[in-house]
């Protein structure tokens, strides 16, 4: 007997997670992918849009306003924020009964105060707002399953939450004073063509942006400060490194009293000894970005800092993949109630 | 019911081909890792040489003299030429009921001469050189699937054969005069560590070497002249690019009598029109590495030259799947008896 | 006693070519930047525009109307094909006694014709055509020094012509049937914000474009005419490699009746024996373009071709040095009466 | 009326540093180049090593013992820690007269238990250790013009020193507490064949390595101690980054009592106003490493922290130049009595 396969929509299939939600799912055994949007690109082939698909057989690319809803069980919205709220609200009211898992930022926020703050407009979908969950799988699994409407998170708060939640929580480290150094490779700023991501401008070489402005910040204010029970401002300084993929976070912490390295890592392994996709390193080892390019792994390291009372927390995701669309997928499994690793067992590829 | 999976060992784990192996082997659903053999780093955990597998349960390094030959099915043999020949001959003595796909150049060339022109001394197992077979699937499948030894083809070589034969087959391109011009990702290379392989030697540069006289050459000649029915002898000329994984080969050839650059793409696309592994693209557009980075494919083109009578061939392979570990898995299937597509469907990783 | 300085306007200075012009002439001892224009980004400073000029006292940027023409003495014109014909044809009519290095493909092609074939439409300067000289120094150094426009040579075209020509003249090669197999890096295509050019549409890949169709093919055809003495028709195929800088054509030809490969590299070191800013390497051996990066040399090889009666050869050089703004300044040195060499010794930048 | 010039060995002649010096000497108008070594590839050409310098007219390479000291005036020392102290110990006995600048570790520490403990060795020439003066030129200038051994600085340290030891004397920030995450380009390592070093173990991905024990971080306590008077104990932790060339440190302080990012920012201008190679940039800046690539030039800035009374100083440079061997031509320069700037003025190569 063939099981029933869950019918998917993609909207926003034309950019990086979107390519990266069809490279997934075209091999995920219980979905069918019955719709897939990119307004300006309406008409095109997905294989004249990311040409590594031209043996697959994909519905042609509509526009939003095509998409026959009566007939999609789940949607992954891969739209820019602000418009994002919009579209899912007018989706929602047409189709209640679609479960819909959004990449973009606009739900991520639980303080319609700190969106306007961070976004620099009012949350024009409030209600839709407090009632998505946030879908960062191995802190809030139990809430995904139930959702409707669930905000994956960001790849840089995903790489940087799940090694400092946990910790928090234990009292391992001190929430005050967090430095959290990240890196992150090129696709993280999406395929629109601007002069600053043009290869030249680069390749063989880095710098910092967004320092101390990045509006990933909004979302580690928002877990920090839960798991801490108190209002928590860490420095967040993100970097650009040529790289295709890879968030890369160094975190700098202070040790609760009385705590150590060893007890930090600890910790860490206890909490994720479970979790198929968080890969905990023994202490003292760093991980690579390599280890998780193409997979939906993190990878994290506990290194005791030379500084006495401090540890230096290290961990990696691939962007596109725990950062994006395979969180994405893993949401899927959960709300649709499959297997949770199932479709996202990719090795790494290295070299 | 369970199917029995086959015991598989791959000898020469360390490299990147063998850790290709494993990438494409710990997903197949028929297949079990039961030996893995690396001699400098017998007793080290896969994970230590290749950390991106640390979640994985696989056997340790062992030294290729450790190996239980009564369980294993079939083997991979990824070790350097010249020693191969050696150690498949004393393992199919000791062991005759396993199945060998060898990776190395040492059984590929038909005959003994050409083996000891190109490769400075005379063949050390003749007898096994005589009962090999040539593993490119789309032209020898038949033979392959009753073959106890395959002899995997090379990156360049598969990259550069498969858009040739069938043309010269046809009567469509002169087999005489034709120029390969071919450019190579850095793991083609191997992970040996040299001076000229460094990150600084290599990246943002590039650079043609084994210039008119790189050994795949030889295999070049053999299934060229094999094709026209006399002694062939193309120019093929390897560049060295700073991308990790890929093959790029722009081939240069007269058209037959009355043949335009429509009939040549006629003949190859009527070739491999069931080719599971083949996309030959429409009449004029020209393929990516992009399109094939982590995957099984070789993506083909066809384009009318601007000298008359002449057409330019493009093709494209990821050296390490189908230039190699992906193409031997596809010799194991057939070998065993599994569908040639398992284990081997993953879409090509890009951006 | 001061010598005076010649007055340099620079239009277009916010591409890579003009940028490249203000590094090379920033330090030369003999010129004073008085003039850079960008129209869109007029009002701007040139360290707005590429921050490494920071500390160096420049004009700001301004629109090509604002220039006082007549307290200039050259200028460099790194404008687009097209409205460059027009602008020059402008500025030459307002003032003649301005020398003029165009950078664009405007004024390269002798035949109307041609031009009009390759750019599809008919040329607005007609008369500036016919006048200007095609700036390649080492074929035409004595033209050059009497010259008031100056047609600065493509990067492809100087890489691939420096090889060839003397060849041809010497008949030490056959004209017809050559094979121009190219690789450029990625500011060969300017700074221009196209998804196509994306960091991540670039890196670690590689692939074809324009095949059979790319305009500096009309240079090609020109330049290999004129020494053939008759109408030549080469094959020639440009490939975009994951590097900023570097042109690197391997070029496959017959070698006349009798001529071996080392007569071929005989004729190249005698015609070459005096140039400061031609290498030809030792027989058989190859370039990098790491030798050349950053400096104004053209680096050529020589090798034997396993075909009998063939040879390849290969070039190398930085497209916005040797193959753009080094030349440019090289041009200006031999219309200003300088010595030709002044300003361009930078020693290549490896690693 | 030619001036003399100064008679330069370089030991060490066929690693980067090496070639760097090479580089940047071959076009500085006072000195001229009589003797490289290199003793493994004696009696090699420096073309054989580095084809960059094919038409260089360069002595042979040849072993230490060949060089003839008393026709030697200054001589540069690129050699590996460890037998470097021998090496000069034995040099300057023999040829007292000589200037060194000693590119390597051996000479920079002032404290021998420093040295012993990070190096895991007593030194072998305490007298020349206790003579050395350390060459961070914006720091010790009057110093290094009267000295006869130069320890040129590190790359992370050069980097990370110059923008703080300003801010710790001023008061401008507090010395104990700070963080530095530093990044590297892979010539830092050197050309010694590594398999961590690999082209695919480099490219497209990123880690940290040495984590809380590098042996830079001892030049680091050392300077900052110095500046703040007391034990000063920072967090250091480097990061390998696929580029060439290029040190980016991001460097995290708490600031001093009521000092806020724009005192900060001030006090850096105040100090390096008259450097030449020193830039700080407006504040809230940020510096790319691509600003200083083939330059002799530290470029820094100022932002402030969103964590209140904290501040984020990030500079960069090149490590082959003001990280090694621009640095040591500039303290060339002022050992022998030239202008500082002289064969250092080359502007950033970009792209």
């Amino acid at each position: 007997m063939t099981e029933t396969k869950a019918r998917i929509a993609i909207l926003g299939a034309s950019g990086y997670t979107g390519s990266e939600l069809v490279r997934l799912l075209a091999r995920h055994p219980r979905v069918e992918i019955v719709a897939l949007t990119a307004d300006r690109k309406a008409g095109q082939s997905m294989a004249d849009v990311f040409p590594q698909f031209g043996k697959l057989a994909l519905p042609k690319l509509v526009t939003i306003d095509e998409v026959a809803w009566a007939h999609v069980d789940l949607a992954f919205c891969a739209l820019p924020h602000g418009t994002t709220q919009q579209v899912i609200k007018r989706v929602l009211e047409a189709a209640p009964h679609i479960k819909m898992v959004d990449l973009s930022a606009d739900f991520r926020l639980r303080d319609p105060g700190a969106y306007e703050q961070w976004y620099g407009h009012a949350h024009q979908a409030l209600e839709l707002q407090q009632e998505a969950v946030y879908g960062l799988v191995e802190l809030y699994r139990d809430d995904i399953r139930k959702a409707r409407l669930i905000a994956n998170p960001g790849c840089y708060t995903t790489t940087a939450i799940l090694p400092v939640v946990p910790l928090i929580e234990a009292g391992a480290i001190e929430p005050e004073g967090l430095v959290i150094d990240a890196k992150s490779g090129v696709t993280g700023a999406g395929r629109s063509a601007k002069e600053s991501l043009l290869y030249t401008e680069v390749t063989d070489g880095m710098h910092a942006y967004g320092v101390a402005n990045h509006r990933h910040t909004a979302e580690l204010d928002q877990e920090y400060s839960k798991a801490a029970g108190r209002t928590i401002v860490p420095s967040f300084t993100p970097h650009l490194i040529p790289m295709s993929r890879g968030i890369y976070a160094t975190i700098y912490a202070k040790t609760g009293a009385g705590v150590g390295a060893a007890d930090v890592h600890r910790v860490l392994t206890d909490f994720y000894k479970s979790e198929p996709f968080v890969h905990v390193l023994p202490l003292g080892q760093v991980p690579q970005t390599r280890f998780v390019k193409g997979s939906n792994m993190i990878v994290m390291g506990v290194v005791a800092d030379r500084q006495p009372g401090r540890v230096i927390l290290i961990s990696t995701t691939d962007n596109l993949v725990k950062g994006a669309s395979g969180q994405a997928v893993q949401n899927m499994n959960l709300v649709l109630g499959f297997p949770e690793t199932l479709g996202l067992e990719q090795l790494a590829l290295f070299p």
